[in-house]
């Protein structure tokens, strides 16, 4: 649908200028130099001539085949410049001008005027205040941004025309590919979620790579990465993730599972691989576009020097990859031709005297082990033999293997000539070799989510919604979770010392009395909470104690009284939590739970609702998790209980809209088989 | 005393040749080329002339004046040549020739030959198995490696002559000049701590960089380093991070303070700066060569585009900078001048259409106010001016300005000059502006480093040496602590349950019975461990309980009974630890305690002995010290008294030698005012 965007038949630069200082100039000038084959026509009242094409003095008179309008003039002109496209039936339109949502009101208010006449005359805009699109394979540059990258397979999408400009500089100067480029601007129509799609499309487009820094719909946006995903490694670089906004948040998990939080569970559910910087996401795309997948996270090291293969080996370890073993049937061979001295464990040192044929032989030995995944050559400068030399043996070693290949060819002022060659033959070079570590665990990452089961959540059993509808209405979370199977342990309310004497009479001792007003959020920092009561003279005392402390902590509170509650004992305190984040809906958190959940940090974050195997790899991320398999002197506890509470909780969250937060915390986990019980409950609704 | 080495009288190359591609030509054409302005002489039985100079047949021909060999003969010559040089009156030598004892047995048996002979001739060695040195300032050039850095301030000292020829390579590249570069070989003799301090010597020298494997003797490395890092920066990489040996450990501390601690812990302790990466290292040593530290954190960036600045943002605040507020005369002054448009807060973007001109008087407005204290100017690839101008600005502006400026001109093809132009004008240029963070994290790490008070430990009273001796003797090493003033809560030994309830009647209930044997290191995880006893019947119960399970778990056992411990309450569980690191001598540990922390690991590891505030930094940096500060319903804890135990703990460590591991776990630290106890002890002594 997007296609006119990449491809058109034909294109008409409204704003056209014959000064070589203006934008208008620039994108004629990049459609001719960079040899867009369909009809060029400059629009412009004044000029008779724009770099010896014929200019047009307005677009009703611009003849067929035309279906793309770039359009640069001031702000105040263009919804009439693009009303006039569309009588004249152009559906496309790229709107570089800026001056409007990002200067204020008066620019929002031209936004929603644009929008309007583009929605009357059924057009699709990309923009405003972007900086176009480029195809390389139709060929076909829209941007004034003088350069463009050669031919390729990685596409980039952007809401930063500036980060387009420094890919384009990028690109050149590495000498890699793209095969598209886009700059989404304001965004009015076209948006990140279109412009995702698209590139997943594009048969030329192996890799999809963007630099986003938020999305309108984060529901929306993870459909569409998944289907990209599945196709094409997507990767993405997330621009603004300092500080989220100190907004007041009533439970744990809103203070731990913010909007950065909300991202990271949004990004791996979706299988985006998210780059830290722009290096990393350039190291990434060239790997993934150019080298397959390896199968396995077995790496073996070729070099010339000690010293950058024990920097290599410290990031791939770090980077959670491993050092082949290598077969004995290698070793043997290897020792029979390389030197002497050389150290044929993994890393293999062919030592410095060593030149192109011998690490020839020796990748190519390498490659052939069974147990190696994937393979990383390193040379430290030498003055024995060009760089090239070597470049152009490893690509070609590499091309008669089925598995990847990076190269660390190090040096600045020796090697361009091999880094032309690698990057020809797309094998990518990186100037320190710790960098091809990040690269290659992004490959594992990628074949790890691709390889995960497409798994629905099943159905969870014995949810009695209508039950939980009524319950909400009355903001009684409890009752809520009750009827979706989370259960508190038997408790009473008692508005006196003596009413608390009979409840613990009924639900049997010991039994722990807190502190009953909708007041305090956190009750047992007033001392509102006291455990273990054997019996009725501790039930009183702790009765007046509780009331004192409350009222003491806040005069003029409301306070019911106090819950009674029956006091389990030998399990494990668990937080689960859910929140609904703006852009990404509810999330599902699980973690440490008890007073101490926002000291420790010990939390994993992930999007509602949640599949069997996606909570487990939640909870196995955590500390909790590990404690729920038993430690030391702790016995395992009831884990499948616990996941059933979060998988439940992540549920009602999803069937009810109108839960904000809603958390559990502690989750008591008792021993393997006793299921587990929610000690104390709180959300928040959605006010009405 | 190594001054020879970097600028000799004359030099005498043994082993040189007429053959282009034998090392020995290399050296003698290096000497040469680079403009070595003293005397250089070929060595060779057979040459007449080596590149137009004058071949001696034998070192004992030379005339004077030579005070430096540089040895490139076979290996089984080498001694020889060595005792030839002595006899001569030569007193230095780099010895390139490999097959030493990086090849096994043979050549290990040589280099023991090789030390006694320059011992004999009262010869200094750098060597073997190196590629020797290079003064940029003398000049001179003893390696064979193609190209020389032009002159400059950084130094860099190398375990890896490799790592020599990469920095070799990227300074030429980069235009980054170096002062010093030292390749150490097998470290016969010289090694990296007098290299050090000779770069601390170096008036030549701003800033030392190194890479290095290891080091011999740790203590004497932390002394060379802490002098070194009070004169100028010591930027280090260490290679060879990777899995510590699974070497058995009896504590937690052994687990937790491995190798990789130890040099964290040295490091941090003698104000070295450890890069993660190559591309850290270069990226911190010119920042910190050319631009004066900053006074504070907070940072001004300077941009002509959004993304790039987003992206610097969230990397300067992940590396713990701060973004200046500006003051209000600062945005006012700018607003007068800037693009309508633009945006004022910080960063601040001139937008895409300002020139340099518009740069540098925002960059002076900047520079100028008193909420700045760094700089960064972003520049995304743009087509109006070329990025040298900006370069010319930027370096001109930030002259006149007694604060760090860093450069991010982005991208890689347009930009060649302007990085020439920069770094000639010391002006630090990263391709990515995330690179600058950490850089400027590494000059507040300085700065901070440099604050600290050079406080040396007082003396800790009250500490009875003697009796502490003769408990350890007899591997009592309560007693031993408790001559430290470090005490358990009163505590008796118990062979039966009788014997039980009497103590318990001596100390006071509630009492804690813990299985007294030396065979079980973690107590609690055989049952062996009964808290709260509050009267006979339970004590005869838990008893009987702790030595039946003691005996089903290891049938066997040396079992001597129980321990019966007062019950202490209302505490805090810290761990405390001592393990002799075989480089760097006693560390200290403190942390989380409990049986949880080897999967906690909150943990914090120093050098021993520890001063207060040295002691303070190390608990802050634990979840252990923010708790004892009192956190939510936990009541503040007796902090100085955990500081004193740590302390007292890290003395002992340092008074004994044979102590190999000391750990007590948990420290009881009662509420502020009452104290801290030693729980459980758990130590290891050196076999005699």
């Amino acid at each position: 649908m997007l296609l006119p965007f990449f491809n058109p038949s034909g294109v008409a630069i409204i704003g056209a200028s014959s000064d070589p200082h203006k934008l208008g100039h620039g994108v004629v000038r990049n459609l001719i130099d960079y040899r867009y084959p369909g009809p060029i026509y400059p629009v412009n009242p004044k000029a008779g001539e724009i770099l010896s094409r014929r200019c047009y003095p307005s677009i009703d008179q611009v003849p067929d085949p035309v279906d793309l309008a770039v359009v640069i003039v001031p702000a105040p002109a263009v919804a009439g410049v693009i009303a006039q496209c569309g009588r004249r039936g152009i559906r496309h339109a790229i709107v570089v001008s800026g001056g409007f949502g990002e200067t204020g009101a008066q620019g929002r208010q031209r936004e929603e005027e644009l929008v309007k006449t583009a929605n009357q005359h059924k057009m699709r805009l990309i923009g405003p205040n972007c900086i176009g699109t480029i195809d390389t394979h139709t060929p076909i540059n829209t941007t004034f941004v003088v350069g463009m990258p050669q031919a390729g397979d990685i596409s980039f999408l952007s809401q930063s025309g500036a980060m387009c400009a420094v890919v384009i500089d990028w690109a050149r100067g590495a000498g890699v590919g793209f095969s598209r480029i886009a700059s989404l601007g304001n965004q009015i129509d076209v948006n990140e979620v279109e412009m995702l799609t698209a590139m997943a499309d594009d048969p030329q487009t192996r890799v999809i790579t963007a630099y986003i820094e938020g999305v309108a719909d984060g529901r929306a946006f993870m459909a569409a990465a998944v289907e990209a995903a599945r196709r094409k490694p997507v990767v993405v670089l997330k621009g603004g993730q300092g500080k989220s906004g100190a907004k007041a948040v009533a439970s744990h998990t809103g203070a731990l599972a913010g909007s950065a939080e909300a991202y990271d569970a949004a990004f791996r559910h979706s299988g985006i691989l998210r780059a830290d910087t722009m290096e990393q996401l350039f190291d990434w795309a060239r790997v993934l576009a150019w080298q397959p997948l390896p199968e396995g996270k077995r790496v073996a090291v070729l070099t010339n020097a000690g010293g950058p293969a024990i920097l290599a080996v410290d990031a791939l370890e770090a980077a959670g990859l491993e050092l082949s073993p290598l077969s004995q049937d290698t070793c043997d061979y290897l020792r029979e031709r390389l030197p002497g001295a050389s150290s044929i464990g993994n890393p293999v040192d062919v030592l410095a005297g060593s030149g192109p044929g011998l690490y020839a032989v020796a990748l190519d030995a390498l490659l052939s082990d069974p147990t190696v995944d994937a393979a990383l050559v390193i040379q430290a400068p030498q003055d024995w033999f060009l760089p090239a030399s070597l470049a152009e043996v490893v690509a070609e070693v590499a091309s008669v293997h089925r598995k990847p290949v990076m190269a660390s060819i190090m040096g600045l002022a020796s090697v361009d000539q091999a880094l032309a060659i690698l990057h020809r033959r797309r094998v990518p070079n990186f100037a320190f070799p710790e960098r091809a570590a990040s690269a290659l665990a992004a490959m594992i990452a990628r074949r790890n989510w691709l390889e995960m089961p497409a798994e629905q959540p099943d159905v969870l059993n014995n949810i009695d919604i209508e039950t939980a509808r009524r319950a909400l209405e009355q903001a009684d979370f409890a009752a809520a979770l009750s009827a979706y199977g989370i259960s508190m342990p038997p408790t009473r309310p008692a508005a006196t010392a003596g009413a608390a004497i009979a409840a613990a009479g009924e639900i049997g001792y010991p039994v722990a009395l807190k502190l009953d007003s909708p007041d305090f959020s956190h009750k047992s920092d007033v001392g509102g909470v006291v455990l273990n009561l054997e019996d009725e003279l501790a039930i009183q005392a702790a009765f007046d104690e509780i009331i004192a402390a409350a009222k003491a902590a806040e005069p003029g509170a409301a306070i019911r009284g106090v819950l009674v509650q029956k006091m389990l004992s030998g399990g494990q305190e668990v937080i689960v939590g859910t929140r609904r984040d703006p852009q990404f809906g509810p999330l599902a958190l699980v973690g440490s739970g008890g007073v101490e959940v926002e000291l420790q940090r010990d939390v994993a974050t992930g999007i509602a609702p949640l599949t069997d195997t996606q909570a487990n790899r939640l909870l196995d991320a955590t500390l909790a998790g590990t404690r729920l398999k038993g430690w030391r002197g702790i016995p395992p506890a009831d884990r499948p209980a616990a996941i059933q509470a979060l998988r439940r909780l992540a549920q009602i969250a999803c069937d009810f809209p109108e839960i904000e937060e809603l958390e559990i915390n502690p989750l008591y986990v008792l021993p393997a088989g006793q299921g587990a019980y929610a000690l104390d409950i709180r959300g928040v609704k959605k006010e009405a």
